[in-house]
């Protein structure tokens, strides 16, 4: 049985430890996670009563085209309901625009430090991955436009790009959209929208019907809570989303995922809520970085990604001894931690824990 | 922005009227849906506490590994850990199955009448679908093997057969693996493995260390009652599981399903209890057929394959005015339609339905 060649090199994903294994192993009765860019405040209540409600049908199939959600999302952006399409994550819509428009040898090109999602399944297809390196952590869209050429299939570019938590401007977008050919896609990842509180960020959704090529991806795993319930959806025009769903599986979303996203969507207090102490956190642990004396990318989404003037690995395995799960191991930049905007209280504990890891790490220095 | 070329001309999957807009487009309070195999008996109680439980969790990404349901399912199963992958239900095994191994040009071999979404992927990759007939409803496994040839790349075997609801014996299943080349994979697909009756039915599990192409899906959406949450697994040698893996997405099963599987596991007299009245209810509703004079594939599954004697389309709409919502069009047996098999209340009503549909069309016949 020969898979595709592909195939073979490819690394298989390693997942994070949870959170039950990091106390088994070392032994630890507390442990914050700072590492996923969750929402520390859960989700709404509205989301919590429409699954308890949806328990009654637990043994029926999900609506495969999720109609419902699909009328409730649409009214919410004022956009048509085929301009929409759902997955299990925004993860699943990139996978699947993969396997809808990749073939072989075609290009794609993309920041070299950015969600990891977009080459494992470039590579998948067997397509080649172009990094553009980033520029002080923002996408290079200059760059990235040099870069596109007759083998170029798509562009992605993740705004907020994960993991720097920088932007582009809506003014840079459009500069950059008027000069990539129609026939090659861009992609703009917008998992963490919600968060951004810099006016310059672009309205994308209004960018859809003069750019015929714009992707835009969404979420309902991070400021709406529901990262455990895998769904995420795509924007783009009705032509696009149309050949996305021709490879998408039937039942692709779940029930509960369904409920909970039009129960998060009727709550918009909550999520406004959420951006606002997560603006006034971020700007805490941004404070608490200067004056620690730690450059850091300021950051537009729910994480910043810091440096801490020593080996990313070992700050983690530092942190992860005094119970705080940060990210660590970003090639571009190797002594920098992505760490989750927390509650205040998580906030302040990790910022504990960095200041013992910095001053232990001093302290060894020969 | 060109797809590829194979993607084009794929029909867009078209999904099932929900229940409430039948209700509604009909004027009818009451419907019946016997059109998707699902449990009638729901889950396990056990599945709606871990739920419950789960719920303090929905803002937390599920465990990608699913190693807590990796292990519970592996002693359940007597297989190791390594043995098992799991999947958006086994839909998305399919999925992923066809996304590692398949290229433009290899073919794959299958029942003219079976699950569609083997062909639909292998569609998507651009693989040549060779459709043997069904003998009797019944997978022809000589003729299938006939069908191997150097470009061969897998053999889908879906037992029981959906939609015929016949098996093949473990007996069959042996001659045909003895035969199959080692390099050609072969499928199969046991979602409704709870419900056979019949002792003739393979142990497929245990041929897995004789057959190292050898590939079990199951699913929690049939007997488990889990529909709603999209999860299934496959049963394979480390080897196929490590490549099927490098091509599965991070998080691709939600943290309800894992806890809904686990919890319902660990309920086997909840299983045991449904397949003696699925068996039970099934028998009833066979000897209906009988006395109606309708021919049928006496089935192993959840669900029959009856011969009408009438348009199916015809006999679903008929059905459909009645409240009753069964599957038809299915291409190679164009009078026949596929009935779950549900509460015996359930059944009571849906065969009263079927003979008003009967006498309506004797009587409108000139």
């Amino acid at each position: 049985m020969k898979p595709k060649s592909q195939i073979v090199n490819l690394p298989v994903y390693k997942p994070g430890k949870p959170i039950e294994e990091v106390k088994r192993e070392l032994g630890l009765e507390h442990v914050i996670k700072l590492a996923s860019n969750e929402n520390p405040y859960g989700s709404s209540p509205a989301v919590l009563e429409a699954m308890t409600r949806e328990l009654a049908n637990v043994s029926i199939y999900p609506d495969g085209s999720a109609a419902e959600l699909t009328a409730v999302l649409a009214k919410h952006l004022e956009v048509e309901r085929d301009n929409l399409i759902f997955g299990c994550g925004s993860d699943e819509i990139i996978a699947l625009i993969t396997r809808a428009f990749f073939l072989p040898g075609d290009e794609t090109i993309m920041a070299d430090q950015t969600f990891s999602v977009y080459k494992s399944n470039a590579d998948i297809e067997g397509a080649v991955t172009i990094e553009v390196p980033l520029k002080n952590g923002t996408h290079d869209l200059p760059a990235m436009l040099a870069q596109i050429n007759d083998k170029t299939k798509a562009v992605w570019v993740c705004n907020p790009n994960n993991p720097t938590g920088t932007i582009i401007s809506e003014q840079e977008l459009i500069s950059f959209m008027d000069r990539v050919p129609s026939n090659v896609m861009v992609v703009l990842d917008e998992a963490y929208y919600e968060f951004v509180t810099d006016e310059a960020y672009p309205q994308s959704i209004s960018l859809i019907d003069r750019y015929p090529n714009l992707v835009v991806l969404r979420t309902f795993s991070k400021i709406y809570g529901l990262a455990s319930l895998r769904i995420g959806y795509g924007i783009a025009r009705p032509e696009i989303i149309d050949l996305i769903n021709r490879v998408r599986e039937p039942f692709n979303t779940s029930r509960f995922g369904q409920v909970a996203a039009m129960a998060g969507l009727q709550d918009q207090a909550f999520v406004q809520e959420c951006s606002k102490r997560n603006a006034e956190d971020r700007e805490w642990l941004q404070n608490e970085f200067s004056r620690l004396g730690l450059p850091y990318f300021p950051s537009q989404g729910n994480f910043i990604l810091v440096d801490v003037n020593m080996p990313s690995v070992e700050a983690f395995q530092s942190l992860l001894k005094q119970g705080i799960i940060v990210r660590s191991g970003f090639h571009v930049y190797p002594t920098y931690i992505r760490v989750s905007v927390g509650t205040a209280e998580q906030n302040r504990a990790f910022i504990a824990a960095l200041e013992n890891t910095l001053a232990e790490y001093v302290a060894a220095r020969p």
